[in-house]
């Protein structure tokens, strides 16, 4: 009996989509699930088609990086997953892609401003881009690096991974979480939507103001305020 | 029995293409549709998935924003329509999506200039964006002001619902209607196919000038004149 | 026995791949093809849903726009069809859309530059943008001169409509044609593959030059010369 | 029996998937396979509409261009094929496409950037757009020469045909090679995502950076080192 069947299953369930959704091509790309209970979470294994996974072909790790589980290599991201599950404690999963809008903002290394209902019917702030890594952290553990810089991005701009489930990696491209799998990709399909919605806004009106405080209070508090009301 | 059942089965037809014709991603969306007789108008519930949607799901209200009929919760966006449907007499169906290059252009604050025969073919004007609510109003009745926005953009301008059968809310997105549920998605598409050309052209010539006035009558006249002959 | 069977056939063949090439939405377009020895041609009805087109439903005209043979109202554009036939004696089919970059080039006023291969495959001029109509002309007997707009356009430039099976209609959209209808759809698609490459070169490079004349020679005599040999 | 069968199936699997990977319309595009035993290379006939390929209908040809089997004429495109076989030992297939994002920075004359790690996961160079030919070379063997073009771009930037396994043509579009024919169009997939990044990247932000050396160097060993051990 394999006692991870149904946390690999949710994270297969969760990378399967990710092709017909626009946001990868290839192998690009990668999503996990955590069991908070067991300590541990299955990502995808890295560089196998996804026509060919299968539910127990994902990797069952420890948050210190030790395969549990598993005889593929699992995603070379993986280390940057593990340190976000090990110090956000609230996080059900994560994901990573290269989508197309997602990555030319995190070249561009600018923050996606927040321009829209759209983008504040999923969070107040603008999508943080974290600056590129400094070299000494490149040339280390480069992969839990990826998690440090994400970690100190959200520290020095004093924002909530509850409340922003998603950055922008400066010259690389999105990772982005939530309260499950299925909920981490929905975010980079969000964070994909609103990163274009916002480069052609600002090719249309390159002074597009930004979204007023008003209307930014206003589409937070209908969909996550105490008495929230919001779905389309 | 249903009596709101073909009401009901109209409503969820317009709902359910909203995906394969591009214009919203996930429940991003909705459809309503009137019945004048009755007094009343089906929406969609708020936040089901359309894969999940069934036409008996479909929320009955009037137009004071009292249910009718249903157990779901109806769309956030309810009381928009509930307001343009008791305000405007002869529009039969409304659709509001977040289409990508719609938004794009409600973003940038800026109507879509009138610039080829594909617009023209639809209708004589810009295409308008009503600039962003007042904050008093967004802290108060929001979505019942979004319809009030609405109004007073057509009242200020003079337009016809009936002749301008779409509106830009600024900093969010499209509002469209028509005779019936599914000409209101029917615009909606040409909506978002006139923002992506119209976005374009601007692009490639910034100067683009608008359509002469000759042409906008003839386009609406052979289509909407006393001898229309338009159909492609 | 209907006589004009085959005709409608092609014409209708050709006319439902606009949907899936991505060229129409709705019922923008039209497409038709002619029998030069029954001195008629074929073309969509007007207004008609393609999944609800059949074969019999194509009309059949003359060249002076007479019906000769159907109970549906032809495709609004139809005039402009029967004079290109009329004038030009050996096409045998044309296609009208509204695609997106098509539309922005005729929108923008501009003629599309030939900046690569890929133009000078199918072309060796810039593809001709035809300036707006005169205003007398347009509340004239307007599809007709729309025709009478292009044959102008090619005779000003010097064009052959056998070397140049392309042209925009200023504030309008694209025409098309060639030996057969099918044809037609062909360089519908073509033009507007080249339109997107031009846009995109000129965003990139707004001083991206024009293609070199020995690659315009070569290009054109490898497809079209007496030792033509190209084919990918 | 047909010694060819294995390497008519590999050339005619790598050249179906074209159309759906968005690569190509029509019969833009060309895949090719060599037998590096037998000296012998496959590719698509020029001109068959790929519902019609069959793997029998893949050319074989030998390196001096020489039809060793197969009575449908090859690609038009052959000889460059054949030229870059003929030079480089290593490579085990070859793609020439029309993708638009790659085409429209190949007529824009412009090498594509590194600007991040989607990039620097292929290639650490900037992507190569060899300047347009002499015109004597184009009046000459031009198909060959553009093969010669190839290689002395090589020749010219110092590169390893072996680190960099793509180039943009000048004015025409790209060429991709690799380890067999499915490689090869992989890389044009990878080139057109990247050339779409690129391009996006630079409208956002006209200073975007380069990707820093240090990130072009980990990205490249973690994939190509001696402990390599990417994979998404």
């Amino acid at each position: 009996m394999n006692s991870y069947q149904t946390l690999q299953e949710a994270c297969y369930e969760a990378n399967m989509p990710l092709q017909a959704l626009g946001l990868v091509i290839y192998t690009f790309g990668n999503v996990s699930a955590v069991d908070r209970n067991a300590g541990v979470f299955a990502i995808k294994p890295s560089g196998v088609p996804y026509e060919l996974l299968r539910p127990e072909d994902m990797v069952i790790l420890d948050f210190d990086n030790n395969i549990i589980q598993g005889s593929k290599r699992p995603s070379s991201d993986t280390k940057t997953h593990a340190l976000l599950y090990k110090t956000w404690d609230e996080i059900g999963g994560i994901a990573h892609t290269h989508a197309t809008y997602s990555v030319a903002w995190a070249q561009a290394q600018r923050d996606i401003p927040i321009l829209g209902t759209t983008h504040a019917d999923h969070l107040t702030t603008d999508i943080p881009c974290a600056r590129p890594m400094e070299d000494q952290l490149i040339e280390g553990n480069y992969e839990h690096n990826t998690g440090i810089q994400i970690l100190d991005c959200f520290q020095e701009r004093d924002l909530s991974y509850k409340e922003v489930e998603m950055v922008l990696i400066g010259s690389h491209g999105p990772f982005t979480w939530g309260k499950d799998a299925a909920k981490a990709v929905y975010n980079s399909k969000v964070l994909e939507a609103v990163a274009q919605m916002a480069f052609l806004t600002l090719q249309i009106n390159p002074d597009a103001p930004r979204l007023k405080d008003a209307l930014i209070r206003k589409h937070h508090e209908r969909k996550h305020g105490k008495n929230a009301y919001y779905g389309q």
